[in-house]
C-alpha cells in the first residue's frame, strides 16, 4: 500500500451560516485532508499540532479511519488553533471573526520515520516555511508533492511562499488567490504564469463552478455537483485536495490522465462534505454513497458527439 | 431538411468593453442564432422587424448564410432597434446605455407560410407576446419549442411570460434570471420550479462557468471553454441558442442524450463568439476550427473512472 503524508492544521472551528451556527467543534485541513483520503486504499499520516485541550474522542476519530497520527504533536499546557467564521446568504464569501494561532505559533513540524519515504505528499494550508520543512525532512523523493495554500500567506510570506511553490508539482487554489498570485485576471493566462513558478500542474478551484486543472496547454474541467442546497463550504476545498491525493496515492499514477481522475474523486468527495456542518457529512459517509455519486458526475459532464 | 424558425430581434448594437468600442454594428438575438445555426444543416427563417436605415449589405449577410429572410419586415421611414452597452472590467457585468425599441415598439410577427410547419420553433429574446404570436401562426405542432427570455420581461410583463413558458418545451435563461424567476437561490430548486411552470426542459446559463440542462431529475452540465481573453460576451447566450436549435434541427431528435449534444454544440459556438466584437468572429469562422474546437470540449470534460 501506498503512503501519502499530510501536513496541515488540526483544530477547532466555529461556524456560521445562514442555517445555523456551531461551537467549537473539529475542523483544520489536514483533519478534512486525512478523512477525504481515507476513501482510498492508502496508509496515511498527518503531521500536525493541537494543545493538550484537543479531545482525545477527537485524535481517535483520525486513528480510526487508519490515520497514523504519531506527528501529531500535543503540547502541554498548550491551546488548540482556533478558527471563527461567518458565510454570507450566497455561501460564496465569509468572513473571518476569530483566527487565534495557539500552538502553531511556534509549530516545528516533525515528519514521522515511516514517512519519510512517503510516495505522495499533501502539504496542506499552512505556513509555507512550515510546508518546505516538512519536504527537508523527506529521505527520498516523492513521486508527486501537492501543495494547497491560501491568500493569506501571498500576503504576508510571499517570498517564503514562492520558495516552496517552486518545488512542488500541483498546486491547489481557488480563482481569486490564481488572480493574486499571477497579477492576471482570465485564468488560462494565471495558470500559465504559475506553471512558470515551478508546479507542472496547477488546480484552480471554484468553488460551486467546479475545478480546472492545467498542465501546459492541456486542461480538463470537472463541474462541482449541482446540489439542492450547500450548508457549510468549510473544508471543502481540503476536502476536494484529500480526494485528488488520496487517489492517486492509491492509483500510484502521476499521468495527466490520471489526475482528471483524481481531480472527479476531489470533486466528488467535496460535494457530500458541504452538505453537513464541519466533518460530520464525511464521517457518516460510506463507500457506497461515494460510488453512487460518482455515477451521477460520469452522467453529468460525459456525451457521445462523434468527431 | 428540416426547418427552424427563429424569432427576434436584429438589431443595431454599440459595445463597449475594456477592450474598445464599436459605431452601430450589426445585432439583435435573431441575427445571432440565424448566424451560429447555419453551422449545421438546416433550412432557417428569421421572422423580425427593422427600419428602412438597416442596410442592405446586413440583409445580404444572412441570405448568403441561407437564411429565409422573407419574415424580416421592413418598415418604410421606420428606424430599426438600437442597443447600446458598456461592460465592466470582468466582463461579467454590463451596463445598458441607450435601447431605442424604435420599429420593434408595434411588432407584428408574420410567420412566411412555407415556414408554419417548421420542424422547430426558437423563440429568441423578444416581448411575450410576440413569442406567443408566432406559435399561434404555427399550422402544425413544432418537435420542439425553445424559449429564450431575459429579466427585463419579468419586470414589465410577467403574466405573459408565464403564459408563453407554459406552451414551451425548453427554457435558456441565466442563472440570475432563474432565481428571480422561481424565488430560489439554489439552481437546482430554481429549475424543479421552471419545469412546475411548463418547460420540460430547463437550460441555466452561467456565462464564463458554464450551462446546465435539467430534465426532471437528469442534470448534464457543460463547461465554458476557459478562453485566454473573453473580448465581447454580446450575443453569446443567442449564439448558444443558435447552436442549441440548429445541431437539433439537423438532427431531428429531441431526446435528453441528443440534448446534451447540442448543449455542447452551442457551448462551442459561443466560445467563437465572444472572441471579437459583435458577429465578427462567427462571420469568418469556418467548420473545420469548429470541429477542432469541439475535440477541445471533449478532452476538457472527458474521462475514464470505470464504475
Amino acid at each position: 500500500m501506498n503512503k501519502l503524508l499530510i501536513v496541515g492544521t488540526v483544530a477547532f472551528d466555529a461556524i456560521e451560516t445562514p442555517f445555523g451556527k456551531t461551537d467549537k467543534i473539529l475542523g483544520g485541513a489536514a483533519t478534512y485532508i486525512g478523512i477525504s483520503a481515507s476513501f482510498f486504499n492508502v496508509k496515511s499520516a498527518i503531521v500536525s499540532v493541537v494543545g493538550d485541550d484537543f479531545p482525545q474522542e477527537y485524535l481517535d476519530l483520525l486513528t480510526d479511519r487508519n490515520i497514523d497520527i504519531s506527528g501529531i504533536e500535543v503540547v502541554k499546557g498548550g491551546k488548540t488553533f482556533f478558527w471563527s467564521g461567518l458565510y454570507h446568504n450566497d455561501l460564496n464569501s465569509r468572513d473571518t471573526l476569530v483566527t487565534e494561532l495557539n500552538v502553531l505559533a511556534d509549530f516545528q513540524p516533525k515528519v514521522p520515520q515511516d514517512y519519510k519515504n512517503a510516495e505522495i505528499v499533501m502539504l496542506g494550508n499552512l505556513h509555507p516555511l512550515v510546508q518546505s520543512s516538512v519536504l527537508d525532512q523527506m529521505e527520498t523523493k516523492p513521486k508527486l508533492v501537492v501543495l494547497d495554500t491560501m491568500n493569506f500567506w501571498m500576503d504576508c510570506a510571499l517570498p517564503e511562499l514562492l520558495a516552496i511553490i517552486k518545488r512542488v508539482d500541483v498546486i491547489t487554489i481557488n480563482d481569486e488567490e490564481a488572480r493574486q498570485l499571477s497579477g492576471e485576471y482570465s485564468l488560462v493566462k494565471a495558470a500559465a504564469k504559475i506553471h512558470e513558478m515551478g508546479p507542472k500542474y496547477v488546480v484552480i478551484k471554484k468553488g460551486e463552478h467546479g475545478a480546472l486543472l492545467f498542465h501546459g496547454e492541456e486542461i480538463f474541467f470537472a463541474p462541482a455537483l449541482p446540489l439542492e442546497e450547500v450548508f457549510d463550504p468549510t473544508g471543502a476545498g481540503d476536502t476536494f485536495a484529500g480526494g485528488f491525493s488520496g487517489f492517486i496515492t492509491q492509483s500510484e499514477n502521476v499521468s495527466f490522465d490520471n489526475m482528471k481522475n483524481a481531480i472527479i474523486h476531489g470533486s466528488n468527495l467535496a460535494s457530500f462534505s458541504v452538505e453537513k456542518f464541519g466533518t460530520e457529512r464525511m464521517l457518516d459517509l460510506d463507500k457506497k454513497e461515494v460510488v453512487s455519486r460518482l455515477k451521477q458526475f460520469k452522467s453529468l459532464t460525459q456525451f457521445e458527439i462523434e468527431l
